[in-house]
């Protein structure tokens, strides 16, 4: 479908807008250190190269590019933070090498290849925001044949995860249901008018808010209860606008806490710099978004609560089949479908359940 | 300037479209109350009328018309709710009076002029979101000369008030300031890039959030320490889109408590169902959004802070001027400015503080 640029830019440009939001991403120490950590580290990359920043926003990578050596780096940023990118590469006396150019990427012309595509794209669970399709377009539209894309590649993880927040997402909206019969009762006897009809759309509305969408949280690893499956890699070199459209895929976890139950799914992603195959990088670094203790991330983990949780038993395989589309109404916010079932040691294999979620 | 129909889907319309957001207003007491009254206890109006409610919502407006013995009601409404509204129709027996339209106003076509425009339209401080601006589109277009309008009136207040509020924004805002010097050294220090020189769109950037933004307040009444001030009327029947799209009015307020702090303005409405001259009301209603113990409203009152309060004396009188424009990024938004001085009795008048306020 097509997409309504100003309704894009209500829904989504706008808040990168706000420097309040830039500092945000910019106090994250682990997204920080690995992308600078990925410049520095391979400054020889960056020598006298040409770079292409997609998505600016405050300028910080393409002033590290300019730090690191490179000879230009266009900085491409859609909304008004391109003025302030502006002033702070000029803060930093990178003015001859960084131009910061005011439009979205999809728009706007180079002069030039570059040599290097760098981009901060990733959103919750890597595909919200579905930014990577824009950078996708500046790769092939302004990548040389024997440039790199800093990240290189980036990957999607599901894991099963116990925690109470959904036994609170319950609540939640039984209250907001109790709430709701009391309030039909109430207008019927002040005011005339039945709303009991409306009874189903609210119970959809408020399953969708409450028990449908899927939750920030930073998640302790010990939450997590069978191995991490591999959802998706993406090449970001030869990835295409179909791959990132819908990702589906099946997973296989043994679960290895003994009677856990099994309260819901946490996604997260990781992405790698490891320069392109013809010149790898000479340190390799990883940004992972992966529960931690210590380094935990602005992105957390989505979780994708189970109502009711499953029951597990020691040596139970957890198998099924995540399936991730976009949403029909905004093109940046998805549609997930899990389906899933127990494989039980002696028994027959389950009929798979199958739930839908939202990241809204 | 024009419109851009998706960006104002996407910030302003997309919120009616929820259950929740509709209950919420169906569920305030006062102002249903209050149409209710004006509706039943003027059935004359409506008996073998014809309707149009502009921004049906939930349908509930239209269905008391219909309860009340009009011959035939016009439900307009932009948003998806109009399928509900729909079902709520039929569910209370009213479906072939009243005739749900789901379009906006200004698109739609009806096949006839109607007798009654029934609408609320009122937004905070009663002009944000703007769709008064719907509501004399579609009377100009398809109230009959001999039509009125429900309401019939609207007024806006405005009065100097006492709060605290005010220091928490200002320690809001200084903490922001403080994390902001904190971040730029540590980015300085462990990334190499000097944030300095965005210190003052910085600085700009959060005194807008949190000492220019007015702020949703239910006031309690002794929280207001001078007589209301009047700053605009409306009749709703002849009122002009120059008249909604600024509106600037003088002031000059006895204050009474000996002593107050003034800590900002407070600003209000109220709409007044009179019916029209040649045929006006058989019991007048009045729907008011002022600071009070019992009637409390969702729209509270809009609080614009003044930093630094004003102290005053018994016998000051506070005078100035208002003045609200709409935003330019957004029409649905307002920019207000209140320029005040305070008359001391045997002091020559002081010049006038201005103050810039957004209505977001
Ligand atoms: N198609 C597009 N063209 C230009 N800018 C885009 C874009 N899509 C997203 N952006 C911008 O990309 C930024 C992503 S956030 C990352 C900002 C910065 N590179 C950093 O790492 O701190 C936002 O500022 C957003 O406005
Ligand atoms: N130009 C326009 N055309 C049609 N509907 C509009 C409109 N501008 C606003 N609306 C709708 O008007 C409603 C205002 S809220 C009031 C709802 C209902 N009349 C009630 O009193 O409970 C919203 O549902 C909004 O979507």
């Amino acid at each position: 479908g097509k997409v309504d640029k100003g309704a894009d830019f209500a829904n989504y440009f706008c808040t990168y807008a706000f420097l309040y939001h830039q500092k945000e991403m910019l106090s994250d120490r682990v997204r920080m250190d690995a992308y600078y950590d990925s410049i520095f580290k391979n400054a020889r990359h960056f020598k006298g190269k040409t770079v292409l920043d997609v998505g600016t926003g405050s300028g910080i990578l393409a002033i590290w590019s300019a730090q690191a050596g490179a000879r230009k780096v266009y900085a491409v940023e859609a909304t008004d933070m391109a003025t302030h990118a502006r002033a702070l590469v000029a803060g930093n006396g990178m003015e001859n090498i960084v131009e910061v150019i005011e439009g979205s990427v999809e728009d706007i012309t180079l002069p030039e290849q570059v040599d290097i595509i760098i981009s901060e794209w990733m959103g919750y669970f890597l595909v919200r925001e579905s930014m990577f399709d824009s950078v996708i377009y500046a790769r092939d539209k302004w990548l040389k044949p024997t440039g790199m894309m800093y990240p290189s590649h980036a990957r999607m993880w599901l894991a099963p995860m116990q925690t109470s927040l959904g036994e609170r997402k319950i609540q939640e909206y039984q209250h907001a249901m109790n709430d709701w019969s009391r309030f039909t009762q109430e207008t019927s006897d002040q005011y005339g008018v039945d709303m009991r009809v409306l009874n189903d759309p609210y119970r959809e509305e408020q399953r969708k808010y409450f028990l449908q969408t899927s939750v920030w949280n930073s998640l302790h690893p010990n939450q997590v209860i069978g191995a991490p499956a591999l959802v998706k890699e993406f090449d970001c070199l030869t990835a295409t606008l179909d791959e990132t459209a819908s990702v589906r895929s099946q997973f296989r976890i043994p679960i290895d806490s003994g009677n856990a139950k099994i309260a819901g799914f946490a996604g997260w992603f990781d992405v790698h710099f490891r320069g392109c195959p013809s010149d790898p990088a000479d340190n390799e670094v990883e940004l992972t978004t992966a529960p931690s203790v210590d380094d935990t991330t602005h992105w957390g983990q989505q979780v994708f609560l189970l109502h009711p949780p499953i029951s597990t038993r020691n040596g139970d395989i957890l198998v099924g089949e995540l399936e991730i589309t976009r949403s029909k109404q905004n093109h940046r916010l998805m549609d997930v479908k899990i389906a899933h079932a127990l494989e039980r040691r002696g028994s027959p294999p389950a009929q798979p359940t199958i739930s839908n979620f939202f990241i809204e």
